[in-house]
């Protein structure tokens, strides 16, 4: 299968990238440094530094002899996505290439403007790429379980059965999202199911939950072959920055009262599913939707787990509540399906006290490295 | 109250500042030409050329001794609307600044991006403008019932109240448009939604079904300001169009079974609603939403009428199915609730035999500039 990755450079991309052509599949990534440029000007770096990316595809080339072709630009630019499509011609598109921080969606005018304009940008030139050159296609679309909000009701699987009156339809879940990152992805849901039901594009879109994990399988032993692991307030997800804070020494920041509910999953669990969803795609007119996380936890929880696995140790840790920054429901319902994929085969990696041990030993020969001042919410709401 | 129309130059926009400033407000229209652009582009002119918006504003000026402010620029560049919006502060925005055309969004490419770009990016900097320089300004937001679709439930006005595994909660009723245009208008009111919860906006999205007539009170007697009349494929409404080929003596043409059921409107009526609505605003947090329309009606039944009076004013009109040059359910369920704006204050104009009459007087003496190659469908779905 050939495999076009966009937003291949990113946190989930790269080994993605690199799960993809371990399995056999000829692979292209894609990838315009936005999230490097937007952490360099938010001085938001990550934890080390990955090499670009030619220089990983030469490493991972070197080691596995297997290539991955990198291409670099912007996907909003349809003078720049639609002859690399063509060239390409892709059986699947991963698309992870959107500006992916909900913090820095919500700084201001000009992030705000550039969120939208670029992923949504890229979503409608992917699909006129597909439409233009080959329809057949499967589209596997990156969206986030942030898009149904906080329900007072069971989240589906993307959509949801309503009797009104005496009568019944079938329509996508309700989407109410909390930052204008996550409204994007809302969008781009909306404009994707025009096209499937119009033009019968094949896509799959992935609700994915928040992620935790810093090494897959491709890249263990070589640490350049690592994904950039951020632990900040504007890309750093809650479990990667708490393990950041237990080895810095520095207190666990939980905004607000700490109940807020979410479905997190292990990026190696990523990886399983959307080469799960790749291996086996959507029909024409099919846009078909998995909700991507295998536990619920609140955020008190998770503290509570690092805060143990971290004492084991030696590391002393501790939780402090810190006025949320966000505007969200600090207390709620949450009960969200997530059974498609376990039966498209996802093995689940559980967030043991094992995982969480091997990656605070991972964090700690960076310990030098961590900038504390990075952690702490830089930007509310409102 | 100070009233900015955005979108001043079209069908609806020109009445609407002549509405508002006849009843006293002070008004500005906003408008870049972009719907004169694509007329001229897609051999798509209106009946008769209406002045630009300067020489229509001192006609209307001279007549009514009531000035209207002129702004000629594109509202989906920050730079020319955010000045603008400082300047006047208006208490009430009219947001009609969208390219309207479902057929014209669905042409190609070039096409479906300037809608997106251009509709979502007027929104989005509008939102922006009101954050920055009045919170309390209070946005009308010119929706779609396009933007429902046709479900198989009772449409509500706007939200709905989904009951699932024995729990409820309240939504954006399901939104699933048939057009590439009508989707911007969803992305629309889920943008909306967003910054409304978040930011305490005042937004009333008024779900508007389609229009027909060409006079208002205020430009009575007077040619020069009627708004621009479109008969063609591209920007006429079915009944608008429908008069001009009784008029021209060619077949009405009705797109596959003609069972396709919408709510419609009398333009004097649109007046009313966007009024009322200016007149009582949304409160802050709220995004109030009414479906705007007075009659059900089929598009056979439409046919029928126009058929039925033309014959009375010795118009032989002929009925002649074509097949749909549009992806949509030519059968179909259809009940949308439209009680809102009628508890607010509208007092309908029903499409009486009257009304229709009038209508094809006024444009019996166009008969001459009646151009029939541009009646038909010239772009197709798929």
């Amino acid at each position: 299968m050939r495999v076009m990755v966009l937003g291949g450079d990113g946190y989930l991309g790269w080994p993605t990238a690199m799960h993809f052509a371990a399995g056999g599949h000829e692979v292209m990534v894609v990838d315009n440094y936005l999230r490097r440029t937007i952490a360099r000007s938010t001085g938001s770096e990550p934890l080390f530094e990955a090499p670009n990316l030619e220089a990983r595809a030469d490493i991972f080339g070197t080691i596995r002899d297997t290539p991955i072709e990198v291409a670099i630009g912007d996907c909003s630019e349809m003078m720049f996505l639609d002859p690399l499509f063509a060239r390409f011609l892709p059986d699947a598109v991963v698309h992870y290439a959107e500006q992916p921080s909900a913090p820095y969606s919500m700084r201001g005018f000009h992030e705000a403007q550039l969120t939208l304009r670029n992923n949504l940008g890229v979503t409608f030139n992917l699909i006129w790429a597909v439409l233009r050159h080959k329809p057949e296609c499967h589209i596997v679309k990156l969206g986030t379980m942030g898009e149904y909000g906080t329900p007072n009701i069971d989240i589906e699987e993307g959509w949801i059965a309503v009797g009104h009156n005496g009568r019944e339809d079938k329509f996508l879940f309700p989407r109410q999202a909390g930052s204008l990152y996550h409204t994007t992805k809302v969008l781009d849901t909306d404009l994707l199911w025009f096209y499937v039901r119009t033009h019968d594009l094949r896509v799959t879109d992935l609700m994915q939950g928040p992620v935790y994990g810093l090494s897959t399988w491709e890249c263990e032993g070589n640490l350049r072959l690592l994904p950039n692991f951020h632990y900040d307030d504007i890309f750093g997800t809650v479990v990667n920055r708490f393990l950041v804070q237990a080895v810095a020494g520095v207190p666990l920041t939980v905004y607000g009262k700490g109940e807020q509910t979410r479905g997190y999953l292990n990026l190696k669990d990523t990886l399983q599913c959307v080469r799960l969803a790749a291996e086996k795609p959507a029909s024409p007119g099919e846009l078909r939707i998995f909700n991507q996380f295998t536990e619920q936890f609140t955020v008190n929880e998770l503290a509570a787990r690092v805060k143990r696995v971290s004492a084991a140790l030696r590391l002393p840790v501790e939780i402090r509540s810190i006025p949320n920054p966000r505007k969200e429901k600090e207390e709620h319902y949450y009960n969200a399906k997530h059974s498609g994929l376990l039966e498209l085969g996802l093995q689940p990696h559980f967030m043991t006290d094992d995982v969480l041990t091997q990656m605070i030993e991972t964090i700690i020969p960076f310990k030098a490295d961590i900038d504390s001042n990075k952690i702490l919410p830089r930007v509310r709401w409102s």
